[in-house]
């Protein structure tokens, strides 16, 4: 572990998924992709087309006091879901909600607390159940493999920016850190995305193909992972006063532009992003005694920057 | 994803580390042995002999405004540091410095922010420097081995209570949520236990063998899990307001009895721990469609309950 007396050596291995868009400004443009690659000179190397903008019409901006958090969907895995997703949020459904859990090192989760009484919000334009969608087929979407030993499947890698898992038929998001799921009950179709939570500690893959998993937060999770944590079962909030307000979750394309944060993110199908991995997987900076030599899916970062 | 509307039939589920007291207040001691076995009934069909008690002379209690922190120490893995931080502990080194560091989905450190300066705190009759304790031989500790594809080791398994990685020589204490390492420089044998960090996210594997790992945390994470991130550079605190005092820590042995903790840790070298594992592996809960058959190292849960 980085010692703080040696902040500048670390400073360079710096690679946490929020940190990125610090570290991206304290670097310069020259490029060092002749030296040994680390993270910092993989992504100082990199060229523009190696980013993406964040869709804003596929971005969920929650408000609480503390902060903002991003959430980018995944309409590749959960169609369904996204859509009836962006219905709630456009005609406001959250606006007003909680959060109501918070579990340590599980989930921070959102909704209505009398969804299951005749009391719940109306979900007005949205449906109230839907189909599950746990996994979708292999085929039609671009894998981007990375060679790991993963405990939960056959083999993992990444579709646009999303960690996935794959077998011989099936394709599925897969819990890593700051994933965005949909909550059900115990009827596989019992979710509408009306109730989300999302991942605040170490991957809970027993959960992959049993949840829809429907995006990712892509700025902002700190507000939700240093949450308190509930003190009821499940990390749930006992008293209503220790729920945390959501003010209002807009979809970017219905807010201002100077509403919107301008994210970019690294590409996933990149050359880029392979070498990123390789830096990742080989630890080059001079802080390791061991190189490591190995990776696993959901310690790859996801690198998100300010449009440059 | 548990939904809120079925908390009776995801609360047989539950299994999170820090959990588990509270629910085995809440089961009876009535065997359910013969039954599909899920962590909960694992628990309750356990005996006495399986649990053994935490060892009040390798037990940290961090005492912060918000709550204590337990945590155990590992001097199978990491003699000289553990002695080292019994040395300091027991001549309350800490006492009045503060957690400097909280690092979104990595970790919380604490120790002297002047402890590369002319000002820094005495050490004591404690060493300034140790050597590194990476990893030790993998002969003369009895390892629980469990069956799961490891992105960082060739096995893995359990060695009293803590996760372990080994190679064809070597065994080693892995970087799961919770546990205790010593901060260093870029010198490996820079590190003493003054310096020392909790993992409270999604488990730093690549830290494995580059690090010397000293126990693990049970009971109380989430009074560091939960604080507020770091705005500095890899999450350090910028302002010195910003820093969440250390009002003590003592060794276990160094406390009146009635301000011990009597916890008790499940062995991992017992058929119940096996059972445990199993349960993990197959989820038989009503809730799961996908019973998944599959478990990572740092997904098993390591019970903790107070003494019955």
């Amino acid at each position: 572990m980085a010692s703080y007396r040696e902040r500048p050596a670390v400073l360079r291995s710096i690679g946490r998924l929020m940190s990125t868009i610090a570290v991206l400004a304290l670097v310069s443009t020259a490029s060092l992709a002749q030296e040994a690659s680390t993270m910092s000179s993989v992504l100082e190397a990199s060229s523009a087309s190696d980013w993406r903008p964040l869709q804003q019409d596929l971005a969920l901006y929650m408000t609480l006091d503390h902060g903002t958090v991003v959430i980018e969907l995944a309409p590749e895995f959960a169609p369904m879901h996204v859509a009836n997703i962006r219905t709630l949020v456009h005609e406001h459904y959250f606006d007003g909600l909680s959060i109501i859990r918070s579990q340590d090192n599980y989930v921070a989760q959102w909704g209505d607390p009398n969804g299951d009484t005749e009391f719940m919000r109306d979900h007005g334009s949205a449906a109230v159940q839907l189909e599950a969608e746990f996994y979708r087929d292999r085929s039609g979407i671009e894998f981007v493999r990375i060679q790991s030993q993963d405990a939960y499947a056959d083999e993992v890698g990444f579709v646009n920016g999303f960690p996935v898992g794959r077998d011989d038929e099936r394709a599925w998001l897969v819990h890593c850190y700051g994933m965005l799921g949909v909550g059900r009950g115990n009827e596989e179709d019992s979710g509408s995305g009306a109730e989300l939570y999302v991942v605040t500690g170490h991957a809970p893959r027993h959960l992959d193909r049993n949840v829809t998993l429907a995006g990712r937060v892509v700025h902002g999770i700190e507000h939700l992972s240093s949450l308190p944590r509930g003190t009821g079962p499940l990390g749930f909030y006992e008293e209503e006063s220790q729920y945390v307000p959501i003010r209002r979750i807009r979809l970017g394309s219905d807010l201002a532009e100077d509403e919107q944060l301008q994210l970019e993110l690294l590409q996933t199908n990149t050359a880029t992003f392979e070498q990123l991995v390789d830096a990742r997987r080989y630890r080059r900076e001079a802080w390791f005694a061991d190189p490591t030599g190995r990776i696993g899916l959901c310690n790859v970062p996801l690198p998100v920057r300010l449009r440059q």
